[in-house]
């Protein structure tokens, strides 16, 4: 089957889910990836204390709604997960418009719209409504409203699975897995980590070993930096956060933290190589799980793999970030891209030409024209006589082919045979 | 009273006096001085040697004088003292014209100007007279020449005063007193300093220590210098020489010799976000006191501050030199550019986060929204979350304001509340 | 005599000469070329291992050319050494047209042009002729083919000289002489290399010491590093490969692939600061010479001095690149730019200001204006001034230059006197 149709398939079953940063309906979505990406799931309690923050309750919910003055039910959950503000209180009682009006939520710039909204660390509970709906709402009389949540000390879940290469150095992949019935913003980044797992998982020759993480957004990333620090900050060479990946816009790439990153030098390598128009913007710790996994201590140099980001598009975090703004082929070009960039980070290295003292002699190789009548050398004998010269075990290949504009990708096979023939040596 | 108005007091109070490196002027202008800033008055006497240097005789004048063949007097003193080369030695006697010829001084391209000019280190006398003038001279007969000077071993004065703070590490203003009378080259700059001081003097919380220097240019300049080497090199991380600075043109910055200095970056930063045209140029050893406070062993990372660059205005050491180029208003602007410059160096530190692993959990401190349904963050919130995740020890708050083209001294009001908090760690 | 007539002359002799990477012709050049350089000629055996290389047997010519099957002599050895592949091994057989077409080279694109061709590494014999010569030629037949040339253990030969100065830090100028009877590529490298030396061999001055060398392209390179690796390698701190640099194309500087040797700087200055247009290239490992002093052991600071490329101009290996493509003015002017650059390098030194607090007393050693009544100094002493203040043993001369754009040579004189005067050390 083709990947696209795959995805669409798992974001149908995902879809209804009402996932949160803990509870079951996380638990499920975890279940349904599985399949995909044999996650390990580990738990962590209810008031574990990570860092600055604390585990909060685990939070499940049954139903939610309110019945107005005149008898209609509205802000009716099991229609829309996104009606009850995530992290509510159980509630069961009538209440005059006036306070019912604290709380309620909604966008007047988009009238059609049930806004997303989330009180994980104030206890506290509310609706959302479309505009619409508020404004034909009677502005006196009793509501009843009524939410069956509970909170309780339970654990909040995350997962993650290696997979191993000849090194220990590691590249990392993550996302994040809590928000309830939205496309882009987020089903989009655990759909393309798991088919980017599905990828990388039968290559024998993995120099590089991979990780793959998903969590709930922020206290799932600082839950999992709290269990893994010394090894991610030991290991991890590169890698991304996958968000928002899901739309028709161009591919945007947020840098790492730190400037000269590998992740940074190859994606942008890759871009400016690739077909596409895209956009790089600097790291800034507005955002997503960047803020964590590039907080100062951690600094771990993974860039934000999106395409339009979050504050670019106006459905985000509402209920028509739905299945209309994916584009499964678009969505699929970013594990796509992410294979390319596996590509180019295994293959760049400090390649050490072992002539150092003139040219190799490349004609008792055969790795060069007999007999010389033309005015130039021929393309493939000028990558040869350059690699060889710039990798001089002071540089890496991204190097040497930015100066010549050369694709990393596009010079593996002359790399290959230079390794081959001894005259470069690979990394130990 | 207005700064403005005092300013034009004080001005019209220095005006007339015959300044010079040595003598009595340039005592009483420092007098006048006095009332605004206290300096301690120094005499370094004539023959000391300092550096590749000699302090030369003191010089002062009662009268001088040309009666021509037909009786008149010109270039009379004490109508104005330009008229007298300074530091010629008296001289009483008639000289025929062609030998009057060679001690006279005028300038053909501005024909109503009375040049300044000056012979400290050669003994000789002169006069200065307007073009128009030269020309209306007969060129032939008796002249009288008259200079009632005294040259004799004395000492050359220069005044200094520190306003003490937390930390030895010092700013240091400085300009210079030894022209007479003329108003933007050099009074601006002796009045910018006076009331500058008076800004800083009842301030609590100085971090830093201020120095204010007043001396005659170069020889003054060389002497403090060497009286003050060692802790000048060791403890001025800052600060400004001020000269020509009170006409109508822009602020010109000089650069200090030392590119990344914190004087270099922060007055550009606060030129950048001022609303004012201005000029940057590079520093450059032809110029004012630059020459001494920038030659290559002393290296004090000192900017020059000015309007108009004395090579660029053409009444520059003439007699039109005068008040009808100064605007007060724009020499107090100096003033309160100052003030921000001292602002902004106080403000910036490396402070470091204390919350180095994850982000800081701002809702527990009430730093955070409770409540999240915006699209995006306040800007106050994005500014505390930036300032958080880069001000990790390693930049200093001027490198991340940079960074996102905050104004340094508009983040002021977060940067206290995050230390208020622990969040960030100032200075020790 | 004018340098470029008595250029021409010696082209003139050298020309008809069939030079190849061994042999005879070599030598006859070499000792052609001794008349203006007295090279120390070196010879080296047939078979030493150089390197990754081995030196192959000597290759030596007496005659060539193809009878056809209607009688007519053609590409005649007597007439152009460009007609036989050079290296070619001995032959004289009839052969059918399909086997001789195997061995005919000539060019579709320049059908008048006989190319040059070699086959110094694969044993192989074979012709070279013009394209319509070739059309011409009946494509069945007997053709016979007639070689009379030897291969035997013999040895190659280079040359090389030095001229000595104060100081074992060499400047080394190259070109390479195996080319036969072409022009641009290369009698022009040989003929600059040799007049360079005879503008600098009676200075009396010489700071660094100057080494000539001239040997077969490639090979005799390698020969060279090879016998010399240590000596080149820790003395050599710039100079020049030549090549093509006789045509009339804009002088095109090729840089050194350490991109900020002082060759690469002074260069630079130099065509900056010239009346002539100019190209700047970076260093590139396909070319000449370059490839052997550039390889990445060896990484001498040298650049390459060429007008047109190579690899831009279509006479290039071809009959066509002959004395037409000539202008001796212009290989005359490859000599004046160098010596420019000897001049340059000589007096570039990280001079240190002798007066380090302050600036110097420049009066009292008459260096100053007594009287000072002008707007502004003299370029002369803003000159010196500047050369005082940045001057500080950190920084070489031709760095203060770069900062004010002044030509390094046109502030010789000032240099010298503010060395004599004592104010600037030069270098031990």
């Amino acid at each position: 089957m083709k990947r696209e149709k795959k995805m669409e398939e798992y974001f149908d079953r995902l879809w209804p889910i009402c996932r949160s940063i803990t509870g079951n309906g996380l638990r499920e979505s975890f279940n349904i990836l599985q399949e995909l990406i044999p996650l390990e799931l580990h738990e962590v309690k209810s008031g574990t204390e990570v860092f600055d923050w604390k585990v909060p309750k685990e939070w499940n919910i049954q139903d939610a709604y309110i019945i107005t003055p005149d008898g209609k039910k509205i802000a009716d959950f099991s229609k829309n997960n996104l009606h009850v503000v995530n992290y509510s209180i159980p509630v069961d009682k009538k209440v005059e418009f006036s306070e019912l009006k604290q709380h309620l939520h909604f966008k007047k710039e988009l009238p059609n719209a049930v806004p997303y909204a989330t009180t994980y660390y104030k206890e506290d509970w509310g609706f959302c409504i479309d505009y619409n709906t508020y404004k034909s709402l009677l502005k006196k009389g009793e509501y009843r409203v009524f939410i069956d949540s509970t909170l309780h000390d339970g654990s909040l879940t995350y997962g993650d699975i290696l997979l191993p290469g000849e090194n220990e150095e590691e590249i990392l992949f993550t996302s994040y897995l809590c928000h309830p019935s939205m496309a882009n913003n987020e089903l989009s980044g655990p759909l393309a980590l798991a088919f980017l797992y599905n990828e990388l998982k039968n290559r024998k020759d993995r120099f590089y070993t991979y990780r793959f993480v998903l969590a709930p957004e922020t206290i799932g990333a600082i839950c999992y930096l709290h269990s893994n620090l010394k090894q991610l900050v030991s290991n991890v060479i590169g890698g991304y956060i996958f968000t928002c990946c899901g739309d028709n816009g161009l591919i945007t790439f947020k840098q790492s933290r730190e400037e000269r990153s590998a992740t940074n030098r190859i994606t942008e390598h890759i871009l400016k190589h690739s077909d596409d128009n895209y956009n790089i913007v600097p790291f800034d710790p507005i955002g997503s799980d960047e803020r964590q996994y590039g907080s100062p201590g951690v600094n771990l140099p993974l860039g934000t793999l999106m395409r339009t980001p979050f504050s670019e598009y106006p459905e985000y975090h509402t209920s028509l970030d739905n299945k209309r703004l994916i584009n499964f082929e678009k969505l699929s070009d970013i594990v796509n891209h992410c294979v390319q960039f596996v590509d180019a980070i295994e293959l760049n290295q400090k390649y050490e030409n072992q002539i150092k003292y003139g040219e190799p002699f490349l004609s008792k190789r055969n790795l060069y024209e007999d007999l010389s009548t033309k005015r130039s050398h021929s393309e493939t004998i000028k990558i040869r006589m350059r690699l060889l010269n710039f990798l001089d075990g002071t540089k890496d290949l991204l190097e040497v082919c930015n100066r010549y504009d050369y694709s990393i990708l596009s010079v593996k096979h002359e790399i290959n045979q230079l390794v081959e023939h001894g005259l470069l040596k690979a990394r130990d």
